[in-house]
């Protein structure tokens, strides 16, 4: 049995391991101010154009932390939340949004990307006190559903939330799949210039754990080390986020392999294309939702573990694929020669 | 510059890190529900006595993480924490717990300790409507300055708060010191019977990260899993937690380390006293105060870097020495030497 | 320019004022421990069949500060209510509920009347500790938009909220309206035996100010007091809450002002409906919704204040109309009058 | 049985009724923007020196909603309200603030006055983000034990507040008897000055539920009104707040009836002074706190309602006497007479 489930099936890449095994007996100082996260947040900074030694970056355990730690971080009371309706912030994460106080204002989308029509729709719909102020956009980048922002799509969205005072926030989980991505022309440097804050995510991309909040917006930066505490997302033992982001970004590490994620992914829809499946979304990024008849959804279930992501009709589901870092091309080949034999 | 700063300045125990590599490319499930969580969860769970296989067990992240999540799932939002006004929670936490709601009702005490009689007094003191309800009182073992309770403490303490209707919760971020400590006589199945519930630290005792919270009251176990959830503590490398204590309880390699982070800060204690200097408190475990001139601190401080806890008066203060699994003999026996040189 | 903007824009039917004038200088205790809350209690009381003198009983200032002490004290921090996505608390509160930390799941309905199929649609979306925990259904009788629930309809949904182990709460701030609508087959004990707990409107039925809030499920009543206190709504005089319920449920007060402002709205709607107007819903209640024109739209705002409601074509929106126990006779057919002439 | 346990035990001044009377049936705007809240905010406005005009001015329903209202939209997460140890928000509001997420750090005080001394020690104490950080400082005047602050002493509390980057906020539950006290030399104007906020409370003095919130700064000022719909405290009927404070501040009334309150009280002390009892505190207010005998209590107890404050020694206890507007000269007469004869 091999998993498509997701891409945290495994724990580290081989490098990250090894670079906590080779720091592990040095004294240094706690909760994210030791020289490791020092040298992550230099080496991440030097990548963000503009923006290089002026945002602010924190490390935090993962990606739920980091939604809720920014997200009440920045909003007042009485302050809302834009997002889609797939959005993992909605969907998926128990509520943790609302935990701290904050109403999430959905709208539906056709593939998880967000249309600036439909925020302006929200903005209509929400003149005064009697209801909560939509103030904060939150896009996922890549989508909870595959596919991936365009710079033009992000330079409206960017464009419609200056001028209506919304701060704009991407969850950035699989961040690495997205810039990496068939036809992205989207670079980290954009996402500072565009976006108020976002998080680059190491979880999904090879690292044991962690994320790393970009603060690109002034006004966002203050206190945010007491925001982090108070939700308990500071590690004493800080330094093994510093090591791991050190590391995957000391060289290109961390974009080699969301590449590598990538490739498979779109190595096994290549080749149900080829075969003449449709998919749910169009999607370039590591994250796949083939829709295949439920015959052949059962025989691979004999030996690959997958979710069955939606229902699409009484004879075909779309079901969905992840691939990783760890994937392996072996795999790969074995999945697509599952799928040809049927 | 040797640091006897915190319990938490080398990253983890050897044994801990090969753990985590040898298990490194398996695909396991996520969000703990992973063969190695499941394993951890046993082996700690055998060591409950008449709790063994009944308690529920979740590992989080941090000890922050894990208070704020426990206190929250378990308080109504009218109920408030009594605490002893030295508890991490009240000082230390950047008011996690209130930021869930919660009010800490704090009493003094002597050594950290907090006496039955003490909760009584606020207990009479909140008798109505108008005031928060006392619900549940949280103690530290190790206190926040050193000493441990013993059995009979806890006793009397878990007597009360069951006959008033109040939850004990135990913050054991050094657990393992405390359990480990000289003249200590209370165990494991001991905490089970007196708590309704308790952590045991991994991040202080030899862990990279990791609490292990034991639930012993029916009661405050459905749907704990939610509240990790929801407060950004559910990793989705679950694994990497449940690793981390499926080694430190495979064997006694838990309480070896602690034993041995006691073994330090005792050395040096004795040789303090031997010395003649007293103590802010009289602390068998891995944390000690000793009570020393001004010069003498600022001559250690050239080589050794320890916290400046308390001015005593115009010509000592209390420093505060904090020893760990990782403590070399040689740093116990340079230290020793430096102050007896002096 | 007369008012059919909503059923609060007078203060309060005179009997209630002349009680509070009555009961002036009588010194009573405060926060609603005085014999006027005690006798409006017994009065309410009396009249909820099977749970006469069984069912909790407090005295809130409105509906937003009604809903949200009721919904945060009966739920814990994972568990989320289920409503119309129509409903007050969704909409309307500012996100008051969110503020205390739970998410409001919200499904479509044609008439803002809570089915059983959507409920249960939204159970099944939600299995698992990923996401938010459905544990109290909020409905409002009569609904936002006019509809009111009939017997069969409340006792399909408490009968699935029970084997489902859901609260199931009801919003009365027109529950006046709703027991004397035509048709209606709903009483009080009703409420009682399927509910766990609703309130009843005092504001837009006559009171200056006061929501009476029973609470039926033996679960629900410990501590509510707490509740209201630390929301900010014990009032110090709540003697003005006790009187004005003492006045209305003295004798049959409550009821008479329902059914005044009930055949005020039916008698425009009756006029309307000959004339050959449609409605945006079927409503028996205080509050209807007539789709007219724009051009008489814009005559009859030019001698009447309304709500244009939405927009339903080219040439037509629907308005809402609310009567009240104030609206006069003349009031109602000046009205009538200025649409026939049309 | 005569009650001097509170300023609340009768409804409210006879003119607040004929007001509320008067205008009863006339059809209004809901939500506060009716045009007797506009009167009222203009009359209060006017009295408001160099701010007149400028203040933006809300009206509440009561002390707790209006402390934690203003409180929870004026902090950020993390940020904490220093108050005196008696403090009404720290001791007697249900931990309504630390349900708004916010620490209150408390100092102790000799008679309910916080001292800028305290307040420095509190900083010094906070000066990370491992704690809360300190951001409002919130006093009551008059104090909860009835001493009150002259002009010098906020003068120096708002010098350090705005030193220190701290909002100074004053709790005005008995502002009409602190303001009419004799010796007082604090005007609304100077609040307004040296304040960011603070409240003026009609329910203690002669209204039937009210308090007149005044934002002086204007960083405070943007979308208060969503706060108070958000917390429940924005009434449908919000002209009744209106009506009563347009009232009060129509002539002198609001100043008269602290006076007499004021004189009631201090007739009282100079009697009880007199006899040669000594007192809790200085009060110059309508609180003051007797220390008598306890076979007097005993006595006056038959026929009058206080409380019993604290006990002073095995013989005596101090007292909490009250007055307000309805205290009768009568009733002033024959309390000092049962003490005299005793």
């Amino acid at each position: 049995m091999y998993s498509f489930k997701n891409d945290y099936a495994e724990t580290a890449h081989p490098r990250i391991l090894q670079a906590i095994a080779d720091t592990n007996m040095e004294q240094d100082e706690g909760y994210g101010l030791d020289r490791h996260s020092e040298n992550a947040r230099r080496s991440i900074g030097k990548r963000l154009g503009e923006f290089a030694g002026k945002a602010d970056i924190h490390f935090l355990c993962g990606g739920t932390q980091a939604n809720l730690t920014a997200i009440s971080a920045f909003l007042r009371p009485h302050e809302a939340v834009v997002a889609a309706e797939t959005s993992h912030i909605f969907v998926h994460e128990t509520g943790a949004i609302e935990a701290t106080g904050h109403k999430i204002l959905t709208v539906p989308t056709a593939d998880g990307k967000l249309l600036p029509e439909r925020i302006e729709e929200v903005l209509e719909l929400h003149p005064d006190e009697h209801m909560v102020k939509p103030r904060l956009v939150k896009i996922s980048n890549t989508t909870e559903i595959g596919p991936v922002y365009n710079l033009a799509e992000l330079e409206k969205l960017s464009s419609l939330c200056r001028r209506k005072g919304l701060f704009l926030y991407v969850d950035g989980a699989r961040m690495g799949s997205a810039l990496m991505s068939e036809g992205n022309d989207v670079t980290l440097a954009d996402l500072c210039r565009l976006a108020d804050a976002f998080y680059i995510g190491g979880t999904k991309n090879g690292a044991m754990i962690g994320e790393a909040m970009i603060l690109c917006n002034d006004v966002l930066k203050p206190d945010f080390r007491y925001h982090i505490k108070q939700k308990g997302g500071l590690l004493a033992k800080g330094r093994i986020l510093g090591v791991q982001f050190e590391e995957l970004f000391r060289d290109d590490l961390f974009f080699h392999l969301a590449r590598h994620a990538n490739a498979s992914a779109q190595a096994i829809a290549a080749a149900l294309k080829k075969t003449g499946f449709e998919f749910l979304t169009d999607s370039p990024s590591n994250q796949i939702f083939p829709i295949l008849p439920h015959s052949l959804i059962e025989e691979l279930q004999k030996d690959w573990a997958f979710y069955v992501w939606k229902k699409m009709d009484g004879e075909r589901s779309a079901i969905r694929i992840v691939t990783s870092w760890a994937t392996t091309e072996e795999a790969v080949a074995n999945f697509i020669g599952a799928v040809e034999k049927d």
